[in-house]
């Protein structure tokens, strides 16, 4: 099996269903083309020219074997498009739906069957197609309008829907980061999760996988290339299909079986594989692993040194087996304190308390009614200082912050992040914000963000973000 | 024990702690009361005028009593205070923090015992105020540039916390609605949860409420509160402290032990009271039930037929169950649809699957290639008006409708409202949108809003949303 790289990187793409008008899917493809350094055919027996470009009736016409071949035609048609691509292409992508998603089964395994007799690798069917911003390639439906299309970065983006790819690089847009490479692999009649991340473990532009799957092909293969993968980059997964409900509808989806979830579950955790419980927690994770994933894995390889172990066995314990997971709240506001402090006891982060030294440092600094304690609540009467005060003083005893700024409060203002930027950059410890909506919060979130601190509009996602910053 | 009339409907209001300028927060307060339309006496021996009303030098010199105490003073200072007040209001609303929740419960204990002693009745200390439109009470401390107000309306919320309040009010006035009444009880050395559930059980100006708690006091008399309160209104709870390290941080914030939650939780479900599971739950229930709590209300009154029953126990069993719960799911993004049904089984919401009539009058109407299922699959090439055409079709099979639109396709326009809201206002059935970020998605979200149909960022919190209109 060759490796995928023709498949990111093509020298060359025909399009076959081409159109002259962005109302159609093959016109919004083609103009999304326009833009690819190499060469590019358009194909439809209609015309002779498409956007500037020269056209070929069909495929049996292309002056030369291409790469890549992008198929956006009826599913009928797919078939004998493919027979005449045999020799002509080394990849094809596959857009159209009406396969197996709609019961077409008998349609899919011809189309899976050409593509192994002929040697054509296929992407598809029924899929979103690839994103390369280092080769200008982009080979989506979607008009650069309506989805915006990240710059280069480190973030790759693996997903069977198109729906959730779309969400994912407005998530990796909105923090202004980049991505590496972004698919979409629909059916997976022939090219799958488990492919695509072993390329991805060798590629060097990336450090972050983001994933949404709804169905594995091989579990045992799946399992394998998973765990090569996270020892090597950082993977997020998200696995939709849970319930029975959602089994059925996967299936109405890219019409592979979903498997048993709880069997899914269980050797995701086994082996240490980051596991998105739902949309909002991939996207939250998929922000922060953006933001900080790669200062993250810089941090794990040089691992801060041991907590100071009060006497006891128990405590001892307690703190030897949670280096890496002590999370220091910092709030203005009490009640979102309790609600940060429930969700980290349910994902399983520790917030232990103050120790003494620290308490009585604080108490020395802070005004009296400040409640000194882990949440340490700062009250309605917070300076935008305190946040920086806070992490300073307890950056020897917390592995991570989870700072909390209620932006209804005068004392709150727009200059927060430049009050923590000198902090936060020397500290080199995870820190995600959350803040509370309105008034200056929108401004206040685009300044953290681009310091690289993610910020989250509750309590709890501020809580998953962080801990996928956490292995 | 009297009602709580004359707390939230005051005639006359005196500010122990008054300042002249607003980066105090007793000249926030001052400010925020200047449009009540009672009689305001700002307290202050400094002064003998704040922004240009009459100031007196201590409570002792009230011209008369009043019916509202607010004291914004240091906590020592409190007991004083409310020794002189006696005979002098009916009420005091304790502001000022620094009793239980700082360790500080001799000082607390003694506050009450003098409230008790006096007759003056408590609410508070450490807490947000009151918030009133219908009257023009505003005894908040955070400026209104910072907290908008939302005008009058029918929702009720009553917050330990006043940061979880600020969120609140917040999420009423995104969707343009109002409120009856607002109250942030903090610590609750008197007045409490299960006292302000029982004034607006009979509160006439009140249909929904909306309500976060840290600790309950008398157990007993909350659950028989709380139910007579569900009977009457729309009621949804969170209750926070739920771990050990959220039980310590509530404690640290308002003073009173969070008591074990699964003690809570299996109380509430019993008594079947809604509840929010976190701080995202309670803002997105409390933005259904602004929209819709009251339609949905007077929905219950008429239940819908029974869904047809196909043989065989099981069936009708699950059928007959589950009436009031069945949900259709309407997308044009295959993956959103997955996440959708995954969701709706985690809340015990039925996705069962389409008629056989339906289907086939679907697949008359609809493209080949659409998935005429449930979730029903509009795919890429989707229109405004295919939303409308599935409700219609669909209307006596399903008692709710999930509608999903990504809109990064050209089918989906801002139009899309206005291509539902005939079908919508006709269906007389709780609907809720999950409309994907980017390009047009905010005016469409707002208009959708506008018309009543509350919108979701992610499919799961769409499914959360809807599960608050359903009981």
């Amino acid at each position: 099996m060759r490796s995928l790289d023709a498949l990111f990187n093509p020298g060359s793409i025909a399009l076959v269903g081409a159109a002259h008008e962005e109302i159609k899917l093959g016109g919004t493809i083609l103009r999304n083309l326009l833009s690819f350094r190499g060469k590019v055919y358009p194909i439809n027996p209609k015309y002779r020219e498409l956007m500037g470009i020269r056209a070929y009736p069909s495929v049996l016409d292309l002056p030369e074997p291409v790469d890549l071949m992008i198929i956006m035609r009826p599913g009928p048609e797919v078939p004998d498009i493919l027979r005449h691509a045999a020799g002509r292409t080394k990849y094809a992508v596959v857009m159209s739906s009406g396969f197996a998603e709609i019961g077409e089964t008998a349609l899919q395994d011809e189309v899976k069957n050409i593509g192994r007799d002929s040697g054509i690798r296929i992407l598809g069917p029924n899929c979103m197609g690839l994103y390369n911003p280092w080769q200008k390639l982009d080979t989506f439906f979607l008009p650069k309008k309506r989805l915006g299309r990240p710059k280069k970065g480190n973030v790759a983006i693996v997903s069977q829907s198109g729906a959730i790819l779309s969400c994912l690089l407005g998530a990796v847009q909105q923090v202004r980061r980049g991505v590496s490479k972004a698919v979409g692999y629909g059916n997976a009649a022939d090219i799958d999760e488990s492919e695509i991340y072993e390329y991805l473990s060798e590629d060097r532009r990336t450090d972050v996988v983001v994933s949404y799957i709804e169905s594995v092909g091989d579990g045992r293969r799946f399992v394998e290339k998973a765990r090569a993968l996270s020892e090597k980059k950082e993977l997020i997964i998200l696995k939709s299909g849970k319930g029975s409900s959602g089994q059925a509808a996967a299936f109405s989806h890219t019409g592979r079986l979903a498997g048993r979830y709880e069997v899914f579950h269980s050797i995701v955790r086994q082996t240490g594989i980051r596991e998105a419980m739902d949309f909002d927690e991939l996207m939250d994770a998929a922000k922060a692993l953006s933001l900080q994933g790669t200062a993250q894995r810089s941090v794990q390889e040089n691992p801060p040194s041991p907590p100071f172990v009060k006497g006891g066995m128990g405590e001892f314990e307690a703190a030897s087996g949670q280096i890496g997971r002590r999370i220091c709240i910092v709030t203005n506001g009490g009640g979102s304190g309790v609600l940060a402090a429930d969700e980290c006891m349910r994902q399983g982060l520790e917030v232990i308390n103050l120790e003494d030294g620290a308490r009585e440092r604080l108490r020395q600094t802070f005004p009296h009614f400040y409640g000194i304690n882990n949440p340490l609540d700062l009250t309605a009467q917070v300076k935008d200082r305190d946040y920086a005060v806070a992490m300073e003083e307890l950056r020897e005893d917390y592995d991570a912050f989870l700072l909390i700024a209620l932006p209804n409060v005068l004392g709150i203002t727009e200059g927060l992040a430049e009050a923590i930027r000198e902090t936060f950059r020397r500290l080199q410890k995870p820190a995600v914000f959350y803040i509370g909506q309105g008034g200056i919060s929108r401004r206040l979130t685009a300044s953290l963000e681009r310091m690289g601190i993610p910020v989250y509009p509750s309590p709890e996602r501020a809580v998953r973000g962080l801990k996928a910053l956490l292995k």
